[in-house]
């Protein structure tokens, strides 16, 4: 039996452990990739944390981590699309396909999904196996560590295409990973004005390299009316929010203008009491995100990838070698940081196109 | 001074008085209305009563009520399309025009609007001054007392239609005149299933001979439990807000299918806590609903109207003459009713094609 | 080896042959359904009649047929969802699932279909195989001839729904049965008016009965003209076309109302010289139509057929049972009819809830 | 009475009147503007050189051109958000307000238009008055000779996003000035790749520089075939037709992707042979452009213009002072220009921030 190096989430408690595990054995309709670059998730911070919403959504036994770009090695019986030697990342939704959901079109709703390193091994591995139908092909030139980064960029793809983008003011609420793609994402499909708020001066920073408009420090200033400012007074038409704060959430919907669209993707952890008028009587559509669309999410991302407009490399401030795990959850726990990056045990020679080490990126972000 | 008697708005308190007041003078590019028949909106027992949203909302000094329809007695010099003894109703918003919303398809979130009857002189009265460019044409057979319900109606076509309907669960909370008036638009509009919600036996009972499907009387039951064991346990793929009760909001989330259509009409009188994972890891869409759309809402309720297939007639339960007003808000305050609807003083022989008396349609419900 | 009969198009000629064949052995993904009830598709007389479009798209040496209605009899090893006993029909296109219209909800414009009784064995006989996830479940209380209607009901659902229907004038061009169809389908989805034309006035006879609100002989007047004189001058508002006649397909664009939706079904059988300027200046917006989305039209017409609003049985004209296949072609030919149903020979007591006998019905359409 | 020069369609046939004539009096809802600088449309041409579409549809007697910015001069006596000084374009149909396509968002299709500078009075002069409906204000610090471009490129943004565009291929056949605008708006609002097709190698330079990722003379290959080669033999997912040309009409839906959008522009001077099986069988959805979207088109183009993503001005290749219009429109018919703008004789020092001459513009574009 072939085995391989992976981080596994062995215990429902806080921890994980980098271990020799079996190569998995691929079915008839998967496919098997060595993993070369792999990044953290803040959902891999509470599977690795551990808290209420692991406690309660989380399987453990298995190699975690969602996030990768690798090379195909095996495929399986049934497999006809996918070959070895394909460079390739996945969608991490596993769909039924027969519920109502999946047969019209919604499949990122699939009533019954299950969840690449949540409820199913992960990546944070040597190997990882994935269903054909979700492998995502990469073009052979695409740097592994911006190719692992699409499962998020892809959230940040779907809200910001949620509803009409060309010509708006755009407030990005939230400048974490996600919030940060999206503003490159708005700016590139026609957003007038990208408006991004956060509480970290870091963010804020990394905010201004994505090419936000307008930065609003706020923990300082009252959101809503500070987007009113630079709006004409009018709001935003649409807002994105990704800080899953409550007030940032009630703020969100102050800011928004009449016949404004607002899109919710960060998750507050409690109830958060609402001015329903402020939906209501503005005529707001509200549209909450999850996932990606299969697969509209992924072609409409690779034409922007492949225009080459996304500056997701200012994105990866850190990359560290597997057994390096805790160093880098204990970066992503600090916050003083942008992506972290996994390059695997595995790689071989020529595997990065991007040559990048910490210290000099962090050094083009320390100004 | 030509004069009429009005039920005048006189005073920031309880009440009204019925009064002689001045006829309208009309503007180049307005109309004056003989008014035959007006409806009591909840809207004018919020004024009636004199509560806190009136305290902010309203200017007083002159007659209320916003639905009604009627017979055109005099047009401006500058008006060419509509002519002296058509049959009309109104679009209530009076709107700016030249604000963003209004040049781009949204004027009813106009950023300057006036309001028939609440900022503006209404219809309560004999005569009643509208914009000729807000003047609706009914045809010359409809009932007037059929035709002065247009302006709820058209929230309950512009709520259902906010979205598809074709095919579709809906669950519709709150049977309030615009959720009755709801199930009988989503029947008319080829939804598959119509599920009522409301804690009013008689409006239960109202519900039922509307067309719903299914009674839920939220009351007894927990509601999103009840809408789940009527759908197969998938939720309801359309679900429309019309009671404004919070508990009835957050449990039509959770009645909610995964990828479904929530809209908002009926407004608390407080913040809502919301459960905002509902919406997002379900995929939902909300759409907050206010006015009409103008003017799209109008001809599809006209086209539906035409064709005869809105049981309305069943809505009007009681008809009163303008000096019982008394009688009929308190009615409405009681609720055991459906439409209350004034039949005008200045009506001549004739102009009633529907002829009801308050025992009659009693009778009709009193099952 | 079981054999059974079957309708066998044989030979790239004009004709087909009652045979003995095998019954089909199913895959993992497969199913076996007995067929209770089929019906002649235009298609089937493109088969049938051998013409060019025949000779370029067909695949010839199995059963043809694609409209069925029956009950499952063999699951394949990996089919969870259809259980042995469910009554079913299918979705024919039998989709690649990997292409990018697959990938992106459009899978009825696969670049990889095979279709079921055209290119694929069919379902003129005793027994058909079909994949699982191309089942339809029916309600068990559904008849078996109506339910073998739901393959062209669904072209007509998606033709109809491929835009805005409420309120609006609709011109149906083309009564034939898909046509005819769609009269229902735009009258239970809250068209205004339902205007239907035909050259063949048995046609326009059966559009009557299926509620078009306006007949057009079309053969006897210009139809451009006839449309406008129905709609205030304006035109329509949705134009259907169903005929696929060039001169009916121009008349429709000049039928068609400034801003409307022209929804194209009826293929010509060569180059249609169009006046572009209908489109262009008057801001139409086309749609070819082709199948049925998947599954997004069949949960539509779910809907519809359990309330149980779709006057389908107007529409089944003769029954045969399948060795009785010559006279049913012949009569498809003469045109004197509406559907064709076959009721197959492995029928069991109590199959049919809808008992037809071909005079009761002949005689129900001769007034 | 005041009076300025113009340049005046006196007759019915070739040619135009440079001449003096009244300053035109306003209305109590009018604007007057002091024309800096207009440009040429291809309709100006028609207008100039008197075809069949201008015997048709042109009133004559008045000065003509439609494409202009200025500086408001005078404002009437109802009109109180346009002021004296204001820099201001306008959209040039003046619509009626009250038809059905006006009353539901169509306002572009209405069915009484009047149009600026083709059947009213236009821009070639030093003054010109507009309705106060229809002033678009310009930022103070663009230029008036790229202002003056609003009009078509309103037509470009709206045959652009009469659909998605994110992350798609798309094909602009015909690289005319609004062709070449397509393909500025095509890359700023996302698109993944843009194929530009034109018969003149001069506009495909343009094209180039304008930012098309691949060219095609397609006077020398099989466009559809050469977009096919360029699309992963898929064909384009988006085909904006702007030639007119019927060739080229047909290898648009030829090289169409199935489920492709086809918008069209360009207007044929005859009937256009279709294979009508490109649109059915194919998923085909086409849309028929005219004017832009009032207003959602211009303040789509407002948020590009203020982004400055927008190459405009490249596109001025040539400017001319209005007594030098023979020169100008001699220029025009020999085609090897881009956009031709007339500085007016009315202008102040300071109007022109962009100081362009013929001599350095061709210079640039002579590569």
């Amino acid at each position: 039996m072939r085995t391989m190096i992976g981080l596994v989430k062995e215990h429902r408690g806080p921890g994980a452990v980098l271990k020799e595990v079996p190569v998995p054995v691929i079915g008839p309709d998967e496919v098997l990739v060595r993993v070369v670059a792999s990044s953290i998730c803040g959902t891999d911070m509470h599977i690795y944390n551990w808290d209420a919403w692991a406690e309660k959504s989380v399987v453990t036994g298995h190699v975690f981590g969602h996030e990768f770009a690798g090379v195909v090695e095996e495929v399986g019986s049934r497999v006809s699309h996918v070959k070895i030697g394909d460079h390739v990342s996945a969608e991490g939704h596993m769909v039924c396909g027969i519920c109502k959901p999946c047969r019209t079109g919604r499949s990122h709703v699939c009533l019954n999904t299950l969840s690449f390193g949540i409820t199913a091994p992960g990546c944070f591995a040597e190997y990882a196996v994935v269903r054909a139908s979700n492998v995502i092909h990469n073009r052979p030139d695409m740097p592994f560590e911006i190719a692992c980064l699409q499962d998020p960029l892809g959230n940040a793809v779907q809200t910001v295409l949620s509803g009409d983008i060309v010509g708006k003011s755009v407030a990005i609420i939230g400048a974490g990973l996600i919030g940060l793609m999206s503003i490159a994402v708005a700016r590139a499909c026609g957003a007038a004005q990208v408006i991004a708020a956060d509480i970290n001066p870091y963010r804020l920073d990394m905010a201004h390299r994505m090419g936000a408009d307008v930065l609003i420090h706020s923990g300082e200033v009252k959101l809503s009316q500070a987007i009113r400012e630079h709006t004409n007074s009018e709001g935003a038409e649409v807002v994105l929010e990704m800080s899953g704060h409550p007030d940032a959430i009630r703020e969100g919907f102050e800011g928004a203008a009449n016949g404004a669209r607002v899109s919710l993707l960060g998750i507050p952890t409690q109830d958060v009491p609402l001015d329903m008028g402020q939906i209501i009587f503005k005529g707001i559509r509200v549209e909450g995100i999850t996932g990606r669309r299969m697969y509209e999410t992924w072609y409409q991302m690779k034409g922007l990838l492949d225009r080459g407009i996304l500056p997701l490399d200012q994105l990866v401030t850190h990359t560290f070698t597997l057994d390096r795990y805790e160093e880098a959850f204990e970066l992503m726990r600090e916050g003083r940081c942008g992506k972290v990056v996994f390059l695997h045990g595995a790689s071989k020679p020529g595997d990065l196109a991007y040559n990048s080490t910490d210290a000099a990126l962090q050094v083009s972000l320390s100004i």
